[in-house]
């Protein structure tokens, strides 16, 4: 659970619910002029210097979400917050604060909690987001994070999941898939590790795909990007859930059909190697693999110049009329095949347990 | 865990997901001006209407802050969603919008978490706010509920903890520990359940401590009430961990001291007979109850007249300077005791698990 495995521990009781908010907290300071008043009264007090607020809230939970056997503290605290701002990011607004609700069962000492917050003070400084509230109490069982991300943006700039249109281009920034590969490398060495703990985890050469999964980053950058190259986004997601999950989101919202290029999909070589390696398709962990937190979005055909070279985007299809529905185009051939939403699922995967 | 006993029950992963969100979310509108964009995309949107935004957040967890055993589902989704309420209230501001997120193991059924969002529902009518997002996600055990609340106010209207000075008056809405009281009778009758099953729980005749606790409610009618009178607090806090432990976050924040007067604070008759019948002092479950939320503010003195008689409002002491501390002077005689904050603490209470 921890880095340093060789410090004094202290039960939360000794500090007390107060004590304890009070001293996760203290480190935090607000840098966001829409910050008023932060933690410490009944609610926090944020000025919408007039524009729209954009709000979001997730919830992760020990064993569906994240096994403390091989997930870091710090980097659980960092990846909650970030799938948070990831979805400010993907109403093209820019997250400026977070609420933070922790419940602990007393098997996490006070410096496991401290590890969580590190990861969440240096997601906020990354970020430029301020913790401006939230709760930390005990539960039963387990650990269970839940926080709630804000932003201000003008009216005119946010994007919904509503306006696509049939011809639309299909744009990804990124690329797909290595977050679920990530996520393979480490339960099959905590398998390993399992069976026999003497075992060295054989965790070299997998770097970029085990970042993708246990340090995950919010592009919040994109913002800027479509800015300078003025485009606004007739729709927009991100891809938490898998590619074709959030196609068929996007899809039923704007009332448009999709076809989705096999080819174009944009992955790492260390994800393909990787699938390659334990005998998955590559193509479907980027289709129902998800937590790439990339944007999924689309843009008018007469944009197409503008963005076509760009580094950070893919154009992977297009949108097409409601009633032709959502199919990907087959890799070396016109074959159609029928995007389905078998993206991650807290409830389905947590079925066995 | 269900009134009615005899319904066939659906297990959550027969909807998946984005099913259940949909299942559960259908019957919720969009009532508020503020409420542009609510359930169905990466995040809700809300207009500000160039006031500052207030915002908290709860977390509440099965066996620390709720027993499924005595407590209806659907007061559990009424409750979570006014103690939240009660915050916003505490800072002078009209609650608009709710988002919820929910983990539940799977030993719920659907019909469960409907009924949790029927009493989330009917909170939503009673206070005139909106669902406006959230998250449903999978634990490996229990219920836990985090709900965030928003409301919109003038920057001029809202109050903080840190206003009160030396001579202000302390005001109390209502009446204390009718919850904590509740609480002990459902305890005790719960205990008595679990050792024989077929004695009737002993319930009558405690119907109004029984609904403070099981069914409080937040104080959403004092904002108007205090402006009808033309008095706005110079500090504002909700009961929710007991009279003494929200004095001393005042006293903390507003650089003062205080003296409660023990025979001014006001208690219904059933809490006091209770308490006795109970063999407990019926002051401590004011001072240290909790769960009662209703609202503790400050006046300015000249305010007094404005206040002495109102049946809403009782006067139970007043500020002094910090130095002086903070004390409760004992019914009829001028003792003074010191207040200590020995409210309800989640994680105190649960040392024992």
């Amino acid at each position: 659970m921890f880095e340093d495995k060789s410090q004094e521990l202290t039960p939360i009781s000794k500090l007390g619910e107060f004590g304890l908010i009070k001293h996760l907290t203290e480190h935090f300071s607000l840098s966001n002029a829409s910050s008023e008043v932060g933690v410490g009264d009944d609610a926090a007090i944020l000025s919408s210097e007039n524009k729209k607020v954009v709000i979001t809230t997730d919830i992760l939970t020990e064993g569906v979400h994240f096994n403390l056997g091989y997930v870091p503290l710090k980097h659980l605290g960092y990846k909650a917050v970030v799938v948070n701002l990831s979805d400010i990011a993907a109403m093209n607004a820019t997250p400026t604060q977070i609420l933070v609700s922790l419940a602990v069962s007393n098997r996490f000492p006070v410096e496991a909690l401290e590890e969580i917050y590190a990861g969440i003070h240096t997601a906020c400084k990354k970020y430029n987001v301020d913790l401006v509230g939230g709760d930390t109490t005990s539960s039963n069982s387990g650990l269970v994070l839940s926080i709630t991300a804000i932003g201000f943006e003008n009216e005119d700039a946010i994007v919904k999941r509503t306006g696509a249109k049939p011809n639309d281009l299909l744009v990804v920034t990124g690329d797909l898939g290595g977050a679920y590969m990530g996520l393979q490398i480490l339960e099959r060495e905590h398998a390993v590790y399992l069976s026999n703990p003497n075992m060295q985890p054989e965790m070299e050469g997998y770097d970029y795909i085990l970042e993708k999964q246990l340090k995950p980053e919010a592009r919040t950058d994109i913002k800027n990007i479509l800015k300078e190259l003025d485009i606004k986004p007739t729709s927009m997601i991100d891809i938490s859930d898998g590619l074709a999950s959030e196609i068929l989101h996007i899809s039923d919202q704007s009332k448009v059909g999709f076809r989705l290029y096999e080819e174009k999909i944009p992955m790492d070589s260390l994800s393909i190697s990787t699938a390659d390696e334990m005998n998955l398709n590559p193509v479907m962990t980027a289709l129902s693999g998800g937590e790439d937190y990339e944007l999924l979005f689309t843009i008018s055909p007469n944009d197409f110049d503008k963005i076509k070279n760009h580094p950070d985007f893919t154009i992977i299809g297009h949108a097409v009329e409601k009633e032709d529905g959502n199919f990907m185009v087959a890799r070396g051939s016109n074959q159609l095949v029928a995007l389905t939403a078998q993206g991650w699922d807290a409830f389905l995967n947590n079925q066995s347990n």
